[in-house]
């Protein structure tokens, strides 16, 4: 049976390393918080003291940490993943980080980056979407134990191509919050019936997934997280200095970043990302 | 049976008429052009040699124009549908068009604004998206009408109502064609294979329909129309024009209107409207 | 002696009028408000009764108007201008109108479209910035006459490019009102010096009239008009609809159309332009 | 008489050590390439074999380099500025870099940051405008230094706040050419003589020094360097992170440098910053 130590127990990693539990893995799971720990054991699993006690004796880590220094400090650090796990562990980090630092631990490990799409709700149900990036046979070794957390499982390219890969679905899930956000103060503005729009606009070219899981929420001016402004906002971080260090240019991109950089620095960045419609109202002299 | 008159045999227009034929409905179309003509009568409508020819008799009378100068000239002009049709009948404007030129000729007509989504595919499919604004009393009338052509048929509110959302429809569409072109173009920058990430992508919160049906063709630098730049442009146009009426603040929306204008201004009117991303291309010197 | 009938006294017509009569103009003014005329009078002025008494007997007829329609009433309307003037009487409009307007009267009458830039104080200064557009020889017989209320008096070009020239001074002041708003808080939130740093800014490259002349009042949070929000919330709409008739992309115009689109939306069309700044207060979450 | 080592003699640095000893400072200049170190010696100067060389005996230190790795190095690194000079020695820099680098220097020696704005022509005249981060008597040190360079010389906050507003310099001037560009494209798409237009535009509220030194050379499309698009795009970059670190929202300021990066991606960043017009151009279909 193939042993699993699992990083970071949080609103993600928690149904993760459950689900791991659940497809027949042998989890041994770390968290700053004991509460979280105590949640894994009462799933099945098993709780470590420490980040050495949790990777020691596995055979596939998997860290599930908030921003890019976390993941250097539990990977990298002195008394990290990499210093205490046995020689040929295969590394899976499915944390949202800037790529280079990705491309950092392939170069010391055997790692494969997998961010996740999908929310709370997709990790609950073991139906993310996981974008794989590392050498081809990491992949292979990674997939089943990606295939018990998530339902759409591709490898997209070396190491770092899977944060790309993730850095592109923030900026589109952003941008498409916001277009929705627009539309529908738009809308009302006009008088119109938006629970008949939302049906509507679905069935068409402009159909996607925030019209059908997060528009209804949005009019009601619900923003309880869900995923959180100040998260988004460093991922919209990411992308930009991603482009500029390739020299792609993004004109919806740079703005719904300067969008997103407002709701937090008014305070909202606890608030779910479709906040963006608050913005739109607040513009718009709605509110 | 009810008698249909259908002015406007295009690209959309013309298998719409047809599949009313196929629904039983005893079609009389009527084009500038005498080629589109024959066609219906192939299909099994008849042909007209004048709007008044084509409206005399008719209990419904359907219109699939370019745009609103059309809508006033063929409707509301000297020789037009109400100068020609029996009163009472009902006016179905299929066109996507200023939304007051809609309420206008609901305050002189029994009418509904009836624009669609789902481009020529959706037409011959018969599973158009569409939005209706007017009298319930008239939507009722018009639904057998509408669910020969389309699979979605809602009613959305008042007359201009219609407009109004696929007005809202119009800036969702270009504004995730220039979302996924930006992050096309990133991709590619950073090496990544856009073939699994966009596999990936859609299966996630970023899932939508350019995702699924046109990512692929931008990929390929295909842009024959599908739809084109300089309709999309005029329809923008609409867009501004309604949201600075209502004080409504557009960021994206403003945006994605100057590099639709950019690709028209640059000769590229007749491409499909996926060749936004031609403009990313160069903006970011990968021409 | 030059009569001039003077149509228009509000807070720019008014001074400009009192310093035609200090040029030694014989003016016969008129406006809706009485107080308005009596104080023409009271410069040394005329009063007359109805735009049709104001202009029957001049040589030279000025009209100071806020927006198209006022300028379309009181020149061709039926009881206008054009309807009691002498035929060869020439007309200078100094308003801000859109262009096809002032093309359209050049078309009927002897014209030019001469708007101005300065402000109140330019006005009352009689150092305003004039741009003129019409006839090389108009341009030559209305030159006295603007040159006592200018300091600065151009001929641009034909018909209507007095207006086309205003129409980019304008997007040229809102745009630098908006980088002088979006620096001072920047340097605000930096706790640097901001009354130095205006006067370091204004020596160098950077330096410009709005950082000389509203930066400190700006910085003071003072929003008394001075021009409006409204008004120049209008001239950018002239901006917009011209540049997208020419084809012209205007990537920072389109921006900052849509925040005093915002400022007047939120309420803010009768404060001065500058609170532009009250906007990135907003945005940064510092107010 | 005070002694000065001066490191980085290129276009700015050059003439500015060539005004220092005209001044009458006695100048050791050190730079790479020795052909500009025997253009000091010409000018009356000496001429140094490395960094150590120059700063050894040297009351004040200014340095004039490209980018903020180059500051670090030669001011801290190994064989550099603080390693060779004596205690006390006063360090003047004078690149423009991020803010946190010269705070990093300031907390290490005794040191101001004195960016400076006026371009190679403000160097050769001794006319720059010099922004001046430090503490007060350090301030008061450096000031004759500094006369001799520039005629603005303002001090604008504790260590750092030289380089804050240096990028607000940077932000003011980028937007200031940019709509400038707008409304010269503007102006030829509607042709208006654009000669008579920045007389007329200089004289009332849209009046800056890009109108008055720039404009004529964007309208003949010539675009030789002056300040290259590549160091405006470093210090858009700049900009860019300090307002993301004080969360600070530049609506304008985050298109304008999405647009420099445009001009730098498409191969033209060793141009003038004036070349934002081929922007325009390009965009609006003009090229």
């Amino acid at each position: 049976m193939t042993k699993i130590g699992f990083i970071g127990l949080g609103i993600m990693g928690g149904p993760m390393a459950a689900n791991l539990v659940k497809a027949g893995f042998d989890v041994t799971g770390y968290n700053r918080s004991s509460v979280k720990i105590a949640r894994l054991v009462e799933a099945g699993g098993r709780g470590a003291d420490s980040v050495a006690d949790a990777v020691r004796d596995a055979d596939v880590v998997v860290t599930m940490l908030p921003d890019s220094p976390d993941v250097e400090a539990v990977v990298l650090g002195e008394d990290g993943v990499l210093a205490h796990a046995k020689p040929g562990t295969l590394l899976i980090d499915c944390s949202t980080i800037r790529p280079d630092v990705s491309r950092q631990i392939a170069s010391r490990a055997r790692a494969v980056d997998a961010p996740v799409s999908g929310g709370e709700q997709g990790a609950i149900e073991g139906s993310l979407s996981i974008m794989v990036g590392g050498a081809a046979e990491d992949f292979a070794a990674a997939r089943p134990v990606l295939e018990a957390v998530g339902s759409t499982v591709v490898h997209v390219g070396a190491a770092g191509a899977g944060q790309t890969v993730k850095a592109a679905n923030q900026l589109i899930v952003a941008g498409t919050i916001e277009l929705v956000a627009e539309s529908l103060v738009f809308l009302e503005a006009h008088d119109v019936d938006t629970g008949a729009a939302i049906e509507v606009l679905s069935g068409g070219l402009a159909g996607n997934r925030i019209l059908d899981r997060k528009a209804a929420a949005m009019v009601r001016r619900e923003f309880t997280p869900g995923f959180r402004v100040e998260l988004h906002h460093k991922d919209l971080g990411i992308v930009q200095a991603a482009a500029r260090e390739a020299g792609v240019v993004l004109p919806l991109g740079a703005v719904v970043a300067q969008l997103m950089a407002s709701l937090k620095a008014q305070g909202h960045g606890g608030l779910d990302h479709g906040a963006l419609l608050k913005l739109v109202d607040q513009l718009s002299g709605r509110e």
